[in-house]
């Protein structure tokens, strides 16, 4: 039986192969993908999310677009990382997988109420639509299995020296997410750059010799230019589809189980996530940390989804 | 033409009040009442405008309602004031109004879209509404013609020193609407200070003679003693309908124009409204606040809205 | 018995109105006068303190200068109130009280340490050399009887809405001196706003008739013409006197007790006296704050401490 | 020409044994040793640095205890890694070397004051005794040729996830430091976890074969034994000799030019050291940022050292 469930995400190319992952692996049934304001517009991300599924052929995936904006504060995009359309460097023809009509979070709320088993979020944008969803129907916890988020960071950030991406651009979304006690397991980029796209990585994908994986070679190509120009990192790691990985087979990431707090407050340090790894602040442990990913058996099951993907 | 408004309030005996200025005075039409988790849990507040609507026997005017929580962080209700039910102090009979059927923000924005002529926004209680309004659908913004509020102050505060209840309760959400370059009027403690319900106010009320005027004399007569115990204020100001006294005719309320923030970070004055009133700050005005009250003719207004619901 | 006195200070025209009133009023013996950076820089508020005590014959009171700047961060003059001298409107000659050859910190200790009853201090700036002082040497604490201060508000600030200039310059140093455990008495602008001084003031002043009355008359003159611009406040009040008062005769000056907080964090409150008049907060009372003056009486002292300087 | 350092510390075993290389490396002249109240109070750091001194003969040290508090806030002192004693683990005779009458403030500033050049300041413990002197007599600053610290880190903290203990104890200290425009120094947590006392480090000390190479190696067994319950680190990072060894021979630690930020106002990153590394804020750098230690190499100089003691 795969696991079903909702990707909240905003591509954004490592979103992107998340999408693929999700629909190429058996283990994982993907009842929908919203998508939040995030590295680019909501429009953006969301005809993104269609430029995925249709290339995925996952023509009946319903692809609804959530809040345009992080709950508090302004928008801040990532275009530096993944350009104007969110998902440079390959020409996508117009999406067969059409816009749904609902509102993301509307279609979020209606999946959860029409499932019979409590579903799994898997959530590797700003967490703006699930607090959202959260405040408008707090009940709606009960019905969700556990959210699994790409995000934060044990170590340094990424777009403050200790803030990640993700969680910089909503802070306060973050906040209500950990407080609500659903189980949460963060993937931050501790663990996420054990996924280090290397030049053995993309002829492997390469290598799989179809329409997708072609797409999806040109696609990590450019993100790792912008990634060499930003950080140096021209190997850049694919966060997203690790927080995909660990729904799939939870012993291809290593967790801890963590106190994990969102500085809201700092003058230089907002939206940096806090984890207490050694118990140094007395804290209760409130979510699942990833420390650890099994980094080649992880490329065998993102190739192997690529491959099936036909 | 009466003035078309929506009030999001959070009643509470000021709120109930408002609710009763709304409906009696012809210069304003209420469209519709929403409510907000503030003085009391949202479901109770809820119920509260239902009540409400139903005394004043303005049994067209739909009441939805909103937000459960605070965009982030717990809610504080306010029952040190307002009692275990919101409203304490009268025997409200079950509620001829129903609870309409729409979540409090669809509401809004279903009649933001559907109404010929912008609206305007009357909020006396915490802002979460609106801001999550704002954040599900950006461009209604565009048919709000102003956000007329009560909250904050230019001196102290009541829940805080230096905060007042309805913008402590969600202060992310006051600093969205506030951020949204929608007209927006702040009636602060230190202009609703002076609309204190005397005894001889209370006097006038009760010589209205009507059923409606003695459940508000009874309501009125609680919400003192709670401000007797708390705050050694017996004669305890009318906060709310401050702020529809200034839509229904603006001479009754002096505003000045002057640059607002709130604070959303200090330890001790998190939800302060710090009001520029003499320009030192060097930021531009980005509000009407609200000085001076003409209290003589506010009564006035008050009493014949009351009288004028028979 | 007069009381002995040390007055920490930055004149300043205000704290040279004090330094007057502290020379000139036999309850009280002047023991030494330390000048912080405030108003203008140390080395300004030295030669005003001693132009001061020259002026007042006051030449055995030693006159020291403190820290240089704040405990942290940078220092931000008063010029705009007091002018490029600290001290605009008289033109004075050279002083003849000599600076001390001792840091104003060091005089403090060593006059705490050489006397045999505990001393009053009463600072009228930013209370730098204070914090300095026990931070330096905890334990003089032991040997001090009180602190009066003049610094903060009830209500809203002067240099920011709700910041206080004295403690604006140095919060940490305000939270430190907060902390000691020291007794300490606020005397705020709530309190000082009761003392404007007005036209009928200016001319008893300049009634008395002697040199210093006149020179304290123009000094005065400037200042109102600064508020006058700055505030719409040409009867400016006299704060820093105040302190001096409340220690000359307590009944001049009516306190309650209350919980007091600096706020060091806020983006727009920093340097709040964040004061908790009515117990909503919970904390422990810390200090008595100062609420009404007996203006009348305080003048009449006032005149007489000018008068018998003759 | 040896360099003419003062070393400000809180021994605290790794102050110790920076004082040890400090004393026995021809490249540097060790002036001064002032203590600050850190590991412990500061009358147990001046204790210790007397020990220490007394043990590496070096008799004509002055040693002088600073401020014994932060400048702000309760001292938090680090007895669950240094013991009671801070410097647990050798039983020290009572000390040759003297306490100095003079304040370590005024200590270093005579010693700047009457040398013909300008010194460097090496601080191993929290930076108060600096900021106050800066704060007392900003004129030093041009007689300060270098200040090389240990404090913060490029990654995670050890008090705080993202704090470090020296720059938690005090953060205004550092801030003020870093904001004095003295060049600058910052040897990390990133850079001295580079020198793990391992087993093989201790049989080193071991066989140098002295009374001091016996006292050291029985001090850092005793730091091992604290550093492997609390954070699983039995070859505990000898921190403070690492900013020694940077003024002795620079090309023993590698370093970047970056940007350095004290975050002061967080609720869970207060006394972070937020590094710009990568360029990501736009800030102009204002330090010298230590990246990498050349392991073998300090090893070789810290033995040289012990053995040059004798």
């Amino acid at each position: 039986m795969p696991t079903p469930i909702i990707l909240d995400c905003d591509p954004g190319h490592d979103d992107a192969m998340a999408i693929l992952l999700a629909v190429g692996d058996p283990r994982v049934e993907l009842k929908a993908v919203t998508t939040s304001a995030g590295n680019q517009t909501v429009e953006k991300t969301a005809l993104n999310a269609r430029r995925m599924c249709s290339l995925a052929k996952a023509f009946d995936v319903p692809v609804a677009a959530g809040y345009l904006k992080p709950l508090t504060g302004r928008l801040l995009i990532g275009d530096d990382v993944h350009g104007e359309t969110g998902l440079d460097g390959w020409d996508f023809p117009a999406p067969e997988v059409p816009l749904h009509s609902a509102h993301g979070v509307d279609l979020i709320h209606n999946l959860l109420a029409d499932s019979p088993e409590p579903l799994t979020l898997v959530v590797t944008g700003p967490q703006t639509n699930i607090a959202g969803l959260l405040a408008l129907h707090p009940q709606d916890k009960e019905k969700i299995k556990e959210i699994v988020c790409m995000g934060g960071a044990t170590h340094r950030g990424n777009t403050l020296p200790y803030s990640e991406y993700n969680i910089l651009v909503d802070p306060e979304a973050a906040h209500e997410v950990l407080s609500s006690g659903i189980p949460l397991t963060y993937c931050g980029l501790n663990v996420t750059h054990q996924a280090p796209v290397t030049r053995d990585v993309l002829q492997r994908i390469t290598d799989v010799g179809t329409h997708i994986s072609k797409a999806s070679a040109a696609l990590l190509e450019f993100r790792s230019s912008t990634y060499d120009q930003i950080w140096d990192l021209p190997d850049a790691p694919l966060h997203d589809p690790v927080a995909i990985a660990r729904v799939l087979d939870a012993s291809l990431v290593e967790c801890v189980e963590a106190p994990v707090s969102i500085e809201l407050h700092g003058e230089f340090t907002r939206g940096a996530t806090v984890i207490d790894l050694y118990g140094v602040t007395g804290r209760t442990p409130n979510a699942q940390v990833a420390t650890r990913l099994d980094t080649e058996r992880f490329w065998d099951v993102f190739i192997a989804a690529l491959t099936a993907l036909g």
